[in-house]
């Protein structure tokens, strides 16, 4: 099984390229699109998503994702093998939340051209190195036949949380599609604050809100704080756009503190 | 087989992590994609979706929709049990048109947590029920092991046509990526009445147009009527978008008198 | 292994439908999208695309590719048997670029109505005779039971480059979703022309830029000019827009002449 990762969006021939090229390789390969739809170069947006989905795949799972502006640079193409599965991208961060979730075991460095097509662009690792390696991975190649053992891994940035007596500042880690402002202050500090009802300081306004449980709780247009599906602080409405209504982007500050 | 419909979007982790619960459970199932690009929180939407597809696909298939705005509330979570098939999701009436259609033999509640994620959140059940209990259905657990029967759906509101001597009053049920306003206005409804050409009273126009039987028979900026794929009353234009050039919206009556 | 090219989007019930038709005839076929975004009518687009991922693909794959905007008419429904594989759509030029270059070896005319589904609308012959055509083919159904065989298929019409001296006259033939502007001048065009760096005759503007091998490689701000992974030349931004920054469109022309 492999999972696609990637900024490609679905416009364009180059998400079906890389499946032909897998298929080509290994036309049983089970092939599951995580979303193409990350935000042009947006490493961090694609590394958060990776780290949020792959959880709850069966082990030996591929995980091919490729956000890569440095493409053709001297950035290193690399595989993360894992305790439960595996991890095929560019050396720029994308891999490793996803990765260290499931405990690195070992990183190879991918240089052997066995393992990529005859002809290998400059524009286009997806396709022609990325694209081959998830495939013969997942067809039960050694991990350490694609090339040398690495160890220093380029890791992406994400802000800590940051906690005082009364109050916690962390970030919005990602707008979703319905405008759930998505933070990086997890269940755990919430609870070790004994925060109930709180208040929530954002670039351009200040509320006072209650910590529920369901969107459905919240009454019209009124905000709801709330633990999401992933663990993380959420800032929602009832059926709106909690970001619009409060003009809140990705890597805006948020600070909660005991109301 | 499985297939799956929701207001995710592709952009969020929300569907791959559906198919990954899936997986986990049944690696060999077959996943398709209705669409995630119902309208948030429209499930008339999803409904009308939900109702085309189904007929097409193979007997067994398991129906996984969720537009779900209940989420975490008391609404209930279910599985209706047809004559060829089954359908998973919310008790919102997202389920019911697609199910009459195949004829509803049995209606089951969701409530044995031996088939949901040990950890149920209060805002995904997409992922922590209904994707596992899709799962399971597919891989072979009986209906009846899921929970106990109920016979008090929730059915989803669509408008009915009014018929006199001269008009059929129907309303617009779906605008789709061409722009072509599809009615509830039924083939049997036109038939009866013997309508050929017919006068078109929508909401901000009113058009004489013919009855034809292709988009391409229409004259340049020329509006066409016909009845389209799914058996309904379609208002056209030949490679443009009637609804936006009508300024047609989902819900606006529509009125066909014979001309 | 199908595969499936249109500009139905995502939110309508068609590709779904034709899926479902797909899985009826022939539960274990592999389907995989190429895209479903193509805009709306745009044969040309379809054509491009389609020539740019079949290569990839394994031998025998069937291409299934519906943009039809004489849906319903007098324009033919075709198959095209390849030295490699098949390609299923209607006959107005959307299969020809792909289907050449596997080399072409026998086109039938799908008329035969064992193939196609009971019911044929004259508006969605996606999934009434395309779909099932597909099916049948890639269950093992030879041919030349669909139809008789035709010999003079309707060729898309593409612009070739006009060569002086000093100048490659092309055609912006895509613009992709990073806003990369790909034209029709292929890499051999410019190795016969021994141009190294270049000035490129834009329709808003004038630029005179090195022709090199990264998107990396390009400073802020700065056009560089590359062969893309298509092996055309194409005209880009280091993580932006070329084609929104310098106001080109498809269909435009793109002058290149040694600096």
């Amino acid at each position: 099984m492999i999972t696609l990762t990637s900024d490609f969006g679905f416009q364009d021939p180059y998400v079906a390229e890389m499946k032909g090229v897998i298929l080509a390789v290994n036309s049983n390969a089970t092939l599951i699109d995580i979303t193409h739809e990350i935000e042009k170069f947006n490493v961090r947006m694609a590394a958060f998503t990776l780290a949020s989905v792959a959880p709850y795949f069966p082990n030996g799972t591929v995980h091919l994702a490729v956000v890569d502006p440095g493409v053709g640079t001297k950035r290193r193409a690399i595989l993360i093998q894992t305790k439960t599965g595996f991890f095929v991208g560019p050396d720029n961060g994308i891999l490793v939340l996803g990765a260290q979730s499931q405990g690195i075991e070992h990183v190879y460095q991918l240089t052997n051209s066995k393992y990529m097509l005859s002809n290998v662009t400059s524009t286009f690792h997806g396709r022609d190195i990325f694209a081959p390696a998830a495939a013969y991975l997942d067809k039960g190649v050694k991990p350490s036949n694609f090339g040398s053992e690495i160890t220093d891994l380029v890791k992406p940035r994400f802000a800590k949380v940051e906690k005082t007596n009364k109050s916690l500042i962390g970030e919005v880690i990602h707008i979703d599609g319905f405008g759930n402002i998505i933070t990086n202050i997890c269940e755990k500090d919430i609870v070790d604050s004994s925060i109930k009802a709180i208040k929530v300081q954002l670039p351009r306004t200040s509320l006072k809100i209650i910590l529920g449980k369901t969107y459905a709780q919240a009454k019209p247009e009124e905000a709801i704080a709330l633990i999401g599906s992933h663990g993380f602080l959420e800032i929602a409405l009832n059926q709106n756009s909690a970001a619009a209504k409060f003009h809140v982007r990705t890597g805006d500050k948020i600070t909660a503190v005991a109301s």
